[in-house]
């Protein structure tokens, strides 16, 4: 089965505008981020087009060179005064601890789940995922799953979510477990972002293969960790792009409209 | 002469960098935009890209379709809180009345010279107008000049610096004037936005041409008021693009810094 993410982005996003009016009247979303990048400026245009559909302001600080780690924190205090929900859009600029300003995302405002603990919100590919596997009917209790790459974006906060849904986690990272392990995985989630090096003769046939590997290939292309051939060998399939990508978006919005309605004080 | 706007744009922006240090550690610029809109996302990241060449943070309240005035004017006011530079981008979504927001542009932050007087600043296309006039040793003292187009980005900045320049202005509007005002012209100012309408033989040999009515033709390519031909009658002529539009993006800066200097409390 290949998953169309297209498809599950526009339902949810469909249901959110339905929801809308019962949310507050308005809504924002703020981002922080570095200036100049070509992709940044692409992530960011594909979240602004939904949040435009939502009627949800969005406010975007595009931080100097020159800024400071103090600056930027500052910057994302200022931010959280006047919004629902918060993106700390990665790479910052150089000149800028990422890691210290990330510690300062206050909770009831982190839509992406990247400060500090505890989050209220799954991260959005975790939410992603778990959307991908209720709608196929997909049961992780006591099945193997296999996380390549532990990233914060993909593979921690999946791990994590499929932990608590009963799975057996197995990590495989640069440094530690083998490719190997995919053998006799059940599910296998993709975060490396190397493009297309698992290949089908690595999997157990009809395993669930979530692929959130996303990497640009030569020309621009996005590119998924899996070859698209691997589609042959699963039972479910996402592939790159319209796959994990356009629902994660949508969860991004999914956790604002939760997070404002929990913490709404009006 | 053609005027190379990107040139002087250039001159201008590298002359700024030299100047950075002596402004102020940060220094922010504010744009209230709408969302969703391609040309306005194309313009203001031209103004982006400036921006980060000369290290001035970008903060962007994209206001949602379903804003009202009065968010709108609330957006302002704390962007003014955190910037030095203020910049309402039009067109604003339909639910709010822009005239009422752009009356509330503080003087001291308005880099664009749009709202209320007085303006501490030239607006952005007589700045870059008075650039070109000055480099090609341009008198105006007791000349005509006719200002196609009463707009107030183009036509009345202009005419209001000319007159204080001691050149003696004439408007042609769609509801007043007439065209052949342009037989004599010394110099003529257009700021009409209708594509190639001035042909040559409507101009005064050796008329002194800014061209600053941009328009988008068909398949998306910029056009000015003029057409290309009139170069050959003009003494000086701004092409379009690459003739005023870029100095004016530059003037902005220009416009921000002097602002910021001048209202520094640090």
């Amino acid at each position: 089965m290949l998953v169309n993410g297209r498809e599950i982005a526009e339902d949810v996003l469909s249901t959110l505008e339905k929801e809308r009016a019962s949310v507050g009247r308005t809504l924002a979303l703020g981002i922080l981020m570095s200036q100049g990048d070509a992709a940044t400026e692409s992530f960011i245009r594909i979240k602004s087009k939904a949040a435009h559909r939502l009627g949800v302001e969005v406010i975007r600080r595009e931080l100097a060179e020159t800024s400071t780690t103090e600056d930027a924190i500052a910057a994302l205090q200022e931010l959280a005064a006047i919004t629902q929900g918060l993106i700390v859009q990665l790479p910052l600029p150089p000149s800028i601890d990422a890691e210290a300003v990330i510690a300062t995302i206050p909770n009831n405002k982190d839509v992406d789940a990247l400060g500090p603990k505890p989050h209220e919100v799954l991260a959005p590919v975790a939410a992603a995922t778990l959307e991908i596997l209720e709608r196929a009917g997909v049961s992780t209790k006591g099945k193997k799953a296999v996380i390549i790459g532990a990233g914060r974006l993909v593979g921690k906060p999946v791990a994590e979510m499929l932990t608590e849904m009963g799975a057996n986690i197995v990590f495989v990272t640069e440094h530690a477990g083998s490719l190997d392990e995919l053998f006799d995985a059940d599910i296998a989630i993709l975060g490396a972002g190397k493009p297309g090096f698992i290949k089908p003769a690595m999997l157990k046939p009809g395993v669930v293969l979530i692929d959130a590997g996303t990497s640009e290939a030569a020309g621009g292309k996005l590119v998924g960790d899996a070859d698209a051939s691997c589609a042959n060998m699963a039972s479910v399939f996402t592939p790159v792009p319209g796959g994990v990508g356009p629902i994660a978006i949508a969860m991004i919005f999914k956790n604002l409209f939760a997070l404002a309605k929990k913490h709404e004080t009006h």
